[in-house]
């Protein structure tokens, strides 16, 4: 795949320039690091891995890259006692790389930094093109979707958990802290996980504060500790009466089922989320489809795997459904003065409709 | 401060373009934020963030930034709508933006993504320059210190109960498990720590796995859950006799406690690092200043605060310790035949020295 986008820009390399928090970085090389790193990949074969000189064993023995070379080993502490500054030495290392190979027109990902970006430029045509590994990430492998599974099964489990809490305590603060350390004990790190209670859950990434009042918002996107997957999941509960939150929370139950009814390959993404804007409306709902700054403000949903939010967007785009994709699917609605609602799934693109990772009743009033 | 780089580049603005996972972007608006936005200083006196419609309210409350923009604000939708490019939309939404505040150069910093800076230069000067936040960072306030004062004081109780765990589990996933554990519950975040043993131990960045042997390096570096600070602490456990590796902790002591009381505010970073190495060369040991991959093969230390590597680097470099900078001092010897050993303080710089922020004794055999 790499050497096909090599030849259709007549391009010798892709660089990705990057520690192991980035996604795409991670999946190309199986290497945990957490500073960044050269990963150079060549239409002459080269598929190297620059890295400190002490990580060099390490990344032969846990990355997938077929080569490593160590920053000394490329004259990187020669290049320093010469320019007498880091950045510098770096870049002109690894120009002095990419000349051996004859390089002549390199390729880089849109967040490549532009350090090294605008230092390339001088010696070789440098081009932005989307991160391939990011289209090739949408698409899940069989063992990526069992460990989102994985995630998202102890998504359920934390939140029966989080509805005894909310039988127990009666601040949202608690109620987080609970529940996180719910996840981290089962081995899943959750971070800002929303517990958002009357008005402020107006506002839809607010991670909720004080008291419990009416009706709460749980929204909770855990990662593995073990293998870096998420899940993501969102359910509002009713605690006490009040007529305008159930109506809203019955029509975004309603444009979410009608979503995820839809949800099959050969679907764009942009159908989706106009399906659910239409059941909105046709329930006297504002949209942000119509410029509005209350009612459903945001997008319909997002790919997820080994980043919370990634490609697809579930929104107004090109983007279309594929099999083995996990999306979320999560409308909600926010009004100032009546506070919000929100009701999230993660599943499965098939090619004939779709599987819920985390299947739970929709409509809680405790 | 940024009015006078503006001014010495004679440029109108300088932009981030980074989530709040970004340390300077953070520092330099206090706003938390997942996905990356824009966030604009100019000459002009402007000071704007650029965010979605579903953050201005939460923007407007929590960061310091002087003025918040929704990109509906700025016309992006119906730029998204004429080029059908959500990449495309949000460069030329910044353009008009910069434009209009008649921007003719751009400065930005080193990861700046080449996506927005390649887009940019074509309207715009575009330079990269360090990141005067970073610079800003070093000198931490006293608020900082006395944040991580809190996780450093949390550290030395994970340490006391990584001992008592040392004692009940003989394996060193077990005991990571359990540390991590017991600092959650205290509101710590540690990743990744540190409990490597035997063999193992002389790669510096392997966690560590299996059974725990003779000897075993525990290194922690938690950041608080509720104000992002961290911290960092290792030290070496003898559990059974062995002589080679005694002596290199004897070494690696003596050269970390000799630096520790050369560290004060005026000295070079590059000076405490020699110095280390001195003390451990003369000890017949080898050293990365040499050249020699076996050995003390890093760097002496580094900056910490809202990063756990930031600047300064305390290395072969021109860096300049100044009171109130927080920094490690982690010398260790590895040999792969032998095993590692690392000593690891972190500690503010004073005028007329420093205070250690870790303290606990260093050489420990249970």
């Amino acid at each position: 795949m790499l050497y096909k986008l090599l030849k259709k820009y007549d391009a010798e390399f892709f660089l990705q320039y990057a520690s192991s928090r980035d996604a795409n970085f991670y999946y190309s090389t199986s290497f945990k690091i957490p500073d960044p790193v050269l990963y150079a990949i060549g239409v002459d074969g080269t598929d190297l891995l620059v890295v400190p000189e002490m990580e060099k064993d390490r990344a032969e023995k846990e990355s997938k890259v077929k080569e490593i070379a160590s920053l000394s080993d490329l004259g990187y502490y020669e290049n320093l006692k010469n320019l007498k500054d880091a950045r510098k030495a770096l870049a002109f290392t690894y120009v002095s790389l990419l000349k051996s190979h004859k390089a002549k027109k390199i390729l880089i990902p849109p967040n490549f930094p532009s350090f090294l970006a605008f230092y390339l430029k001088n010696y070789f045509e440098v081009e932005v093109v989307e991160n391939p590994f990011s289209k090739l990430r949408m698409i899940k492998r069989k063992d990526e979707i069992e460990k989102i599974k994985d995630v998202s099964a102890a998504i359920i489990e934390s939140f029966k958990y989080f509805l005894k809490c909310l039988r127990k305590f009666r601040n949202c603060e608690e109620i987080r802290n609970e529940v996180e350390l719910f996840l981290f004990k089962m081995g899943y790190l959750a971070e800002d996980t929303i517990v958002a209670s009357g008005l402020e859950s107006a506002n839809p990434h607010s991670i909720g504060f004080g008291k419990v009042e009416d009706h709460v918002i749980f929204d909770v996107f855990p990662k593995s500790r073990s293998h870096g997957y998420f899940s993501d999941f969102t359910r509002t509960v009713i605690l006490n009466e009040n007529k305008k939150i159930e109506e809203m929370l019955n029509a975004v139950i309603e444009a979410q089922e009608t979503a995820i009814s839809k949800v099959k390959d050969g679907v764009k993404a942009k159908e989706i989320h106009n399906l659910v804007c239409d059941v909105l409306e046709s329930r006297g709902y504002h949209t942000i489809r119509k410029g509005f700054k209350e009612g459903f403000i945001h997008s319909t949903g997002h790919g997820i795997g080994l980043e919370v939010h990634e490609e697809p967007r579930i929104f107004e785009n090109e983007d279309v459904l594929r099999a083995g994709m996990v999306i979320t699917i999560e409308p909600g609605l926010y009004y100032k003065k009546v506070g919000g609602v929100r009701v999230e799934d993660t599943v499965v693109v098939k090619k004939n409709g779709c599987e819920i990772l985390t299947p739970y009743e929709k409509k809680i009033k405790l």
